[in-house]
């Protein structure tokens, strides 16, 4: 077994692995290595097939700069950012359930008094969010960290337009009272595309998907003592809800948006997990 | 199971495949998404582990250039390369065998006189390489071509160091006449390491394993009507050759390098498969 082989591949690859000395990172690639072969096994690549993914794998990395992460759309895609996130964060039944991060997420997000509106561009149609944090007994917590962001009316984070869009629009923090309570104003969300542009947007219409996300407002609430909750809210009827491109669609996280007087109205109350 | 979950990862990721209009891009996704998967749940990463794999898959991308291919690297050192290559060119008894083809193939090489120096910067110890290219019952090809590279005494192909290097050194096309006889001058290659200051590098540095390669020549020996061979030939006792990073070596392609005079001579014998 000293010279590789195709029946002893995996095996071969696998034993020069004996001088690693973390063994996490051991095991991290002993599975890599084992999924790697056992997949090319499986499809039998053709060379050009076997180059044509090369020029994927290169092209993905060669189209991300400080605003695009293709490898994290190409994660989120095929599912694997959902898989790692559902991994690592395996909460309780009454615990409010989380989702995907998604790339837009920025730091040094202004803070914001409870009720203001986080739409700066006065596009789309206005709408009232509320609820109430709580742990999971219900007991409403003081002092929590309500973080929120999403698209314009027009579909795109104001990271992705920042010549278009005022700073830190459709973005903000807030910090709850004693009453565990918080609200804000902003825009009913809108489903958008994903960037298509990119080997990911082509990937995806080789495999006859959409690049569609179904309409969401990105939350992190955290408390002192609390797990931090990574999430969306989804709109109720939105068209893409079962075919998210990105899979990060939970029964639980859809909210029922009512009309109410010009606007829109949605409450999403939020029970935190207690840390271990 | 419309929505994603930890246990039905996969299957609600492979069921957006339902659209996919080519079967083979479905079956091979679908392979791709099944392997994905399970080593996401076998080795379970942490968010920081995740994004850690983001940042290698980013940086192994945006190190490529022209001259520069780190994602075959990353083939070639994980032993997919070598499965590709094996599963393409299953080789009967008697034909000789393949191996790896390496990044550094360069398209219009010269064309040179049978026995002429393909070393043409005067380093390194003088070797005659000779043999003669048939068919599988031992029949002579003429009008065979064998096109042969490999780095100089520096440990360098010529595409690396072209600004210290002279044009095409150490590469050069040779045909044969009726006999089936090649030969030409060369130095003894040497034992060489891939390049390390990149992803690749770090990985292997991480998994404790050397980046070297034992010494050898590449060919590649094609002829009208027959199956075109990719291989190496290597110096038997070279100290890398049971850890060869991109696992190229094969018994069969391990070769007596002899003492001649002040030089060296080495025989390599090829036997071509024929087309089907």
């Amino acid at each position: 077994m000293t010279y590789f082989t195709e029946e002893t591949s995996e095996q071969v690859v696998t034993a020069r692995l004996d001088k690693c000395e973390s063994e996490r990172f051991k095991a991290v690639m002993s599975s890599a290595i084992k999924h790697l072969h056992g997949f090319v096994k499986d499809v039998q690549p053709t060379m050009d097939e076997w180059f044509a993914a090369i020029q994927f794998l290169t092209k993905t990395g060669q189209i991300c700069d400080d605003k695009r992460q293709e490898w994290i759309l190409a994660s989120d895609t095929l599912g694997v950012s959902m898989l790692v996130d559902a991994i690592n964060h395996r909460r309780p039944d009454g615990a409010t359930e989380n989702t995907v991060l998604g790339p837009f997420y920025v730091e040094n997000r202004p803070h914001r008094e409870m009720g203001d509106n986080i739409c700066l561009d006065g596009k789309g149609a206005p709408c009232l969010v509320d609820g109430i944090v709580t742990d999971e007994q219900g007991v409403p917590l003081k002092g929590a960290v309500v973080d929120v962001w999403q698209t314009n009316d027009d579909g795109f984070y104001s990271v992705q337009q920042p010549d278009e869009q005022p700073d830190h629009n459709m973005r903000g923090v807030f910090t709850t009272a004693a009453d565990g309570r918080y609200w804000f104003t902003t825009v009913k969300p809108l489903p958008y595309s994903i960037p298509t542009d990119g080997p990911v947007g082509k990937m995806l219409e080789m495999m006859g998907r959409h690049p569609m996300r179904p309409a969401h407002i990105h939350f992190i609430v955290s408390a002192p003592g609390y797990e931090t909750l990574v999430t969306h809210i989804f709109v109720k009827g939105d068209p893409y809800l079962e075919s998210d491109a990105v899979f990060g669609v939970k029964e639980s996280l859809i909210v029922n948006f009512e009309h109410e007087g010009a606007g829109w109205k949605a409450k999403f109350p939020v029970k935190l997990k207690k840390k271990a």
